[in-house]
């Protein structure tokens, strides 16, 4: 079954390196490969995640390290700037702050998008590396100083006071923060969307236009990494603090918003609540409690930005104009659901750092809300984002939002409020 | 030679629409797909782009549309979200402003990333839309307000000026902002690399442990939809004045750091050049000229999060601390190459925006300048960071750049310079 060919169209590959033959799929039987046991008790027991293109032989996964960012890769291998064997060193790369293990790491379909043991690789994985087996991190975590603008408005307005711990008085706030990559179980992945693993792998396979044949002809492999972003998660405290439902924490899982994040769109919250949710964690470190924010790349819904600035103009043209009652149905439209984000896989993270309870939830998302709650995780009480910091563009995606679901501590918006048309046109 | 296989392994899929048997990879001579005549002069003789998932005898590509977030795509038609068979309806979503047709647009070699016709295919491929071929934009062009602190700051320091047409009063610079997906066209992009098409094919198959097998069995489909994040360009003023060279234009072509972007890590100079940018671009516009950030999706100099935040370690571990002598070295050492962005492909945005002189660059990089006057476009002035944005532990960084040959007004640091250790330690 699987088939080998040469590239005979092309002329000779003048690289050294060049095999003759490429299999288009691999098969079962190899030796070498080290299997992975999900969610065993132990790193050794569990086995390493190897995603390596070195030595393929080896590999126990679909896909390879890093995502997207492998085509890169790819682009360094093609333009001669890296070897194709490269391994990367680890020296002092090792975690800043241990995470863990936690027993939600072995609990079963607690966590099945991350690999718990991703951060540590070098030490829990060192004899398999010693043999030769090329184990990359999954996960990374280090600390830093970071500075918004929005935090030194609140230290010179007296909402935030420097301490010089959590918060410098020049507007540094000091965190820990973990870069994670998704790895995929794919047999609870699919128990997630409530759907078979064989549905699962054929839709992967058929809706990216072909990725990844292993998909389907390699059901022995059941841990993907697929190649879109993951997530970061900054922690404002002590990362040991999370596990311990004792300690206040105030959390916001925030789903990335480029136009916003970063240049500051004013058609909807996205900055304003997650400087929001900073400077809610910075309050909560220093009365003892422990922040986290973590940081989703969805752009868009998940639907990306080409989409999304579609829908933007389908919204702003509309006859009535921008209204709260059209809202979700102009991305429907477009993209044939309201929302990609898929909020099902996000509460792995929360698992990872050992989180039972969130004290102060800083988001209003219902489908945030319910997953985490679903996940097993308590949650006392939600912040909803302060009526000052809504752009006034952006009140037709809240209104909508709050009469679709999300929590609000005031009144929900009725029919005849969601029609108004509340939104700049284009030409404004 | 095209393999076809049934998932034997798998419980029965229960969907209704689940096919019984699965290819592994497209094979040529189907028909229905319209050819595609890269760099022709008109949108007609070019040809549209498919990348539709809905009717595979339509497809042109190797690949799917909306880069990874074609993932999310599977994910909601495997969890019953979303019609597998569902088509974007492209009412009101056509661009708010005309960018071309440009000369670049069909000159060969010229742009090779990016589907030039991507923003009007509702229109420059309406007879192929009513025949029934699944066409989608892969460029998205709209209107903004972007409310950035920093340019608040500006106006309160009186640095910037409010206008009511570039700049309110309230800090809301007026912007059109173009999302573009990649679109490669794989022998020009092969020769941008230095290498050969089979080469690049191979590799980009290879390297990404074995995606899209008909990068090495489709020789005949030319055209790649590479599931990675695109662009955005934010033009200051009016589009149309970026192609004439007699206006003033400021630019600057900036990479993701979504620390520093979003997070304001003071590491380095990200965030605070990008602001910096944006000034600068609002200037330009009110003295009649116009502005142009474009914002790549290449986190972490494309080596992702995970691998940067592993580097940020190695650096503040390293015997002697954090130095710029040793700063590109540990890149090296964790990921193979110093850099993995190359700017190759990002001219090509600039040539479809029909620019053919910059006249003030705000960016230090050597890579970008050289790659940006290799496409033929000139350089008049470029623009350094001013001292005072350049964060503490971000020095580092600064004196590495200029070291290895980034632009400079000042002096280059010597060998004594770069041995000194500027940035903190992990415990700092």
């Amino acid at each position: 079954m699987p088939s080998e060919v040469a590239a005979k169209s092309f002329e000779p590959a003048p690289s050294p390196a060049a095999p003759h033959h490429i299999r288009l799929t691999s098969h079962t039987g190899g030796h070498g490969a080290i299997p992975i046991h999900w969610a065993a008790a132990t790193a050794t027991e569990r086995g390493p995640v190897v995603g390596t293109t070195t030595k393929r032989s080896h590999r126990n996964v679909i896909g390879t390290h890093s995502g997207s960012y492998s085509i890169y890769r790819a682009l360094a291998v093609a333009s001669g700037a890296l070897k194709a064997s490269h391994k990367a060193d680890l020296t002092n790369t090792a975690p800043t702050n241990v995470i863990g293990p936690y027993p939600q790491w072995s609990e079963p379909g607690r966590i099945v998008a991350m690999d718990p043991w991703g951060a540590t690789v070098a030490d829990v994985f060192a004899n398999e590396l010693a043999a030769g087996y090329d184990i990359r991190p999954t996960i990374a975590v280090t600390q830093a100083h970071v500075i918004l603008p929005e935090v030194i408005e609140a230290l010179q307005s007296g909402r935030l006071k420097a301490d010089g711990r959590f918060l410098t008085a020049g507007g540094a706030a000091m965190v820990t923060k973990v870069a994670v990559e998704p790895v995929w179980f794919l047999p609870e992945v699919a128990k997630r969307f409530g759907c078979t693993e064989a549905d699962l792998r054929r839709v992967l396979f058929e809706e990216t236009g072909g990725m990844y044949p292993e998909l389907v002809t390699r059901s022995d492999l059941e841990v993907f990494l697929p190649p879109i972003g993951g997530l970061t998660a900054y922690i404002f405290g002590n990362p040991r603090d999370l596990a311990n439902p004792d300690i206040e924490l105030t959390a916001r899982v925030h789903d990335e918003c480029n136009g916003s994040d970063v240049f500051g769109s004013d058609i909807c919250t996205c900055r304003p609540y997650l400087t929001h949710a900073i400077e809610e964690c910075i309050q909560g470190a220093q009365r003892g409690g422990v922040g986290l924010v973590s940081y989703f790349r969805k752009e868009g819904r998940a639907l990306g930005e080409v989409t999304k600035f579609l829908v933007y103009n389908a919204r702003k043209r509309q006859i009535g104009g921008d209204t709260a009652d059209q809202y979700f149905a102009r991305t429907e439209c477009v993209a044939g659901v309201q929302d990609m984000r898929f909020q099902e896989l996000m509460p792995d993270v929360l698992n990872w750092l050992g989180i039972r309870k969130i004290h102060r939830l800083v988001s209003m998302s219902n489908m945030k809300y319910d997953a985490i709650t679903r996940a097993g995780i308590e949650v006392v009480q939600r912040i909803n984002i302060p009526e000052g910091l809504i752009p006034a563009d952006a009140q037709v995606e809240m209104d909508a939002k709050m009469a679709a679901g999300y929590f609000t501590p005031g009144a929900v918006p009725d029919a005849a409020e969601l029609k108004k048309a509340k939104g700049r046109g284009l030409d404004a």
